[in-house]
């Protein structure tokens, strides 16, 4: 305590030293190239700048980089059309030009990811084969995926200078699928928060809006994608962590299910809290990046690189919607609210966007109505808490960083006492008493879910929820304190899909008169809604299919986000 | 307590009233012509008398209960050739029988499983066609595997006069499937011991030698199909609870992985307990039986009843062995011990015979290394003491019938302090402690099994490990101490079946001089072995696959079972 209670605490040393690393990591030629086009702090929507970067991405570069269709990338790249050197250097560069825009990145290793381009390359070459499904596409992965011989600090002050012995399993099959992991992206520290912020890298701002958050907790992910620095991001997810982001950055991401991409040899904190198991997922451009990374992974038989991955091959029956009436004349349900929370104006309007659209195609929309959303909001949280103030401690003890209490500017300075929904440490004996209860919920709605069969005509329970992502878009930073629409399908362990929808519209988006608040925390959320506020920001939705479902869910997305596309033609 | 301290505890009047009901629930005709088979105490093998009582079974009941392959059954009751009533009945009359000689039953339900026999005849006679998979098929459930309307007390007193309001998911699926639910088998208290021993229905024992266990916790599904008393039971299996009463009375047992089947709506003690959970699985007289419930419950889809299940179907290529060669020049694995404990002669035979009878048929048999067997087996024994104390108490509460300290014949007297290793609780950070030790433990172990491709010549890992079931054949009553050859395959969730090989022979068993010890338990389980104290014992072995492997499992089972027959003919 006593080096923190000086004027300059040691960590704040490791930091400086860590983030001189990071800065001198960047070519300094390419850094030379972008400046000129950093602007000011008053300069809030930054997507745009990358294309004016015109010294350092070549026309070329720019037309790869705006290929938002990763399958149209893996066939140039397949074909030797586009070299996996040229695709992957023109990624670099616009990642680092998003860095000095958003913050996004951590670990920065050009060298060695051209150097994995160019053995792709050569192997096309040398075989007339591409190397795998994902052949010389850069992938961008979460700091908390480890690639042998870099550091995984994941923000933690205390993880600087421990580099990875051995590759994360996720990392093994992208090399055995021929991609090209090249950047890895900025988090929270703990990952517990739906903001990207840490002692080490510092905050990650959102690309449309850079008052806003990015979202957490794979906000660099989040950053990076919407930037095009990134053609297919991985992220994680134990209660949004890849949806807000992509929804609040306006991207595509999928949360799997527990276990169905290997999570083996990736770091976290709260590791061992396998009740509610963190998931590692894609972001994209496109919901083919999705699809591309999910069925390569999985036909990769990743049970045979991790212990607790769920051995279950590629359906494709199952993602031509075998199970969903071949995708003609289907049922979807909107969720309106978790009956905790009416979110704002432009999150109902991406849900009325998304119902009028499958309408238009023919297919039936009904309500969904929620259930017990707030109890599993409190289950899952106490889960959490269960033992996340032992974890964190233990983890931060070494430099004696402080511990996060809130995602505001302040909350390095005021060393608040650590936020009291963590605190609640409790028996194993306890912990069994929350999964009962979680059980419980998970039959509940499991039940509800299938008695919809009365109200679709399908013949079948409701094919997949709409809902939000969040009450809101992404809010200011520090304010993003709502996870209610995200927490309950990773309790439920559904499968579930972000489509960006449109952006705020301040002229249609108009604050509301007030309605009977459902909550306390109604009432705050509807306080904090100006549309001013928000300027910029996408407007995006969930669509939640069921547990271990990722096929269909990629299936159904697909259709809402062709149907959305055509009503927008 | 001071009803437990006067003479006669306020729990045996529990007791002696639920024991009257059950003996009343028997129909006293059959009960009068059972009567005077029932040997005196020293007939140690009571497996043969069934056949002998040809007053209250027909012969065509004999050749109906003696019909050890399911699929033959199934097929049979599917044309009508043997109605639901009569198979049903002839099963009944038998577990009466198996009641009076070895106490396997707990619930008897005669009217009602007719009845429903009866609706699946009635069903078959309109419509011509067979109601599901296991159309009229009697199925004997372990004590925890609820049946709306009936009581489930699982051998606690404390849960006398507990009846259920609905069917468990796995008794829905069953009635979908057109199967028979008739009676339900006995259990030790807790459910976590391997032997069979509760307060209420007193102690199972082992048809084929009345001094011996039958081996727990679902032991008394063990006896009852050893007996011929049904033809397919459901147990389940925490560390070997399936397969190590399989074993012991001499019938095969399918452990599946973690939620294949579905166990929503059972009961047992530490539930929540979710790091290792307790599966059911099948026991019959043939794989067939295990092939045809396995199948069925699966293609039920019970992800729809179950939010647990796994969102995987049938796979009948792997039941092929798609993945094993097609059967062709296999390459097995004996496991001749688990670097802890060196089985009994008797076993060591049993895992010879299997090794011969593969080679015979062009198979290649090498030895597996075991890896840790010790650490995994404290990792497991500290999860479920994680808060097993608490969860003991909290049930036998509110009766105050004792916890017992041990299956002994005294145990219900001695009032013996509780079992250490069951009263170490921890916190919810200590919990996910062991979660990262066991998760590491399994991704060692998978990496040692995926390194034996260099090894087997097949171009693949090993196919499957043959492994003892236990360091025994079934002992006596009290001393079965060691679970360490199933709980490990528990921790790592591979799927496991049990095959019965031969009996025990004195002349050939017989004691070797002692080896160099592994462990000072290892000199316990050898002082244990006299042949004559095992005499009339089972035989057995497991077949160990991979996670989720169910279909391929029961594949290669069929083709080792079929191996071992060949050569016995």
């Amino acid at each position: 305590m006593s080096a923190e209670q000086s004027s300059q605490p040691a960590w704040k040393a490791l930091v400086a030293e860590k983030r001189a690393r990071q800065q001198a990591s960047i070519p300094s030629d390419w850094f030379s190239l972008i400046e000129p086009h950093i602007p000011s702090a008053d300069t809030l929507d930054v997507s745009g700048i990358p294309d004016q970067c015109t010294e350092l991405l070549s026309e070329r570069e720019r037309e790869i980089t705006n290929t938002l269709d990763v399958q149209v990338l893996l066939a140039k790249l397949a074909s030797g059309t586009w070299s996996s050197v040229e695709v992957t250097t023109a990624f670099y560069k616009r990642a680092i030009i998003a860095q000095n825009l958003t913050n996004c990145l951590t670990e920065i290793f050009v060298e060695q990811a051209l150097a994995r381009a160019a053995e792709v390359d050569e192997y096309l070459k040398k075989t007339g084969k591409p190397m795998g499904p994902l052949h010389g596409l850069p992938v961008s992965l979460k700091d908390q995926i480890c690639i042998k011989g870099l550091e995984t600090t994941m923000g933690y002050v205390s993880w600087i200078g421990k580099y990875a012995e051995r590759d994360a399993a996720l990392v093994e099959i992208l090399y055995k699928c021929g991609a090209v992991p090249f950047v890895r992206t900025n988090v929270p520290q703990t990952l517990m928060w739906p903001e990207t912020f840490n002692n080490v890298f510092g905050r990650t701002v959102n690309p449309h809006n850079r008052l806003l958050t990015c979202g957490g907790s794979s906000g660099g992910e989040g950053a990076l994608v919407a930037m095009r620095g990134s053609p297919l991001g991985v992220g994680s997810d134990i209660g949004g962590s890849i949806r807000i982001p992509s929804a609040m950055c306006g991207v595509y991401g999928l949360r799997p299910s527990y276990n169905r991409i290997p999570y083996e040899g990736a770091v976290n904190s709260l590791l061992g809290q396998d009740s509610v198991p963190s998931v590692l997922g894609p972001l994209a451009n496109s919901i083919s990046g999705l699809k591309a990374f999910t069925q390569a992974v999985v036909s990769a038989e990743p049970w045979r690189l991790d212990p607790l991955c769920v051995r279950k091959k590629w359906d494709e029956d199952a993602y031509r919607l075998s199970e969903h009436g071949g995708g003609e004349r289907m049922c979807f349900a909107v969720m309106w609210d978790d009956g905790v929370v009416k979110p704002h104006p432009p999150v109902i309007r991406g849900l009325e966007m998304v119902k009028k659209a499958l309408e238009a195609k023919g297919h039936k929309v009904i309500d969904w109505v929620p259930w017990k959303h707030s109890e599993m909001i409190e289950n899952l949280s106490a889960i959490w808490a269960a033992g996340a103030a032992e974890d964190y401690a233990v983890t931060t003890q070494p430099t004696g960083e402080p511990i996060l209490a809130s995602m505001t500017d302040d909350a390095m300075t005021s060393e608040a006492p650590f936020r009291p929904s963590h605190t609640d440490t409790i028996s194993a004996y306890q912990l069994w008493q929350l999964h009962l209860k979680k059980q419980k919920l998970r039959k509940e709605y499991l039940d509800r879910w299938e008695a919809t069969v009365e109200q679709t005509g399908t013949g079948r329970p409701v094919d997949a929820i709409i809902a939000p992502v969040s009450p809101w878009l992404a809010p200011p930073h520090g304010k993003n304190t709502n996870c209610g629409f995200t927490m309950v399908w990773n309790l439920l362990d559904y499968a579930a899909l972000v489509i960006p929808v449109s952006k705020l519209d301040e002229k249609v988006d108009v604050k509301q008169p007030p309605h009977k608040f459902l909550s306390k925390e109604d009432e705050n959320v509807y306080n904090l809604y100006e549309p001013a506020t928000f300027k910029n920001a996408p407007i995006a939705v969930q669509v939640v299919g069921r547990t271990l479902e990722e096929e269909g869910v990629i299936g159904m997305a697909e259709l809402v986000d062709a149907a959305l596309k055509d009503v927008a033609r």
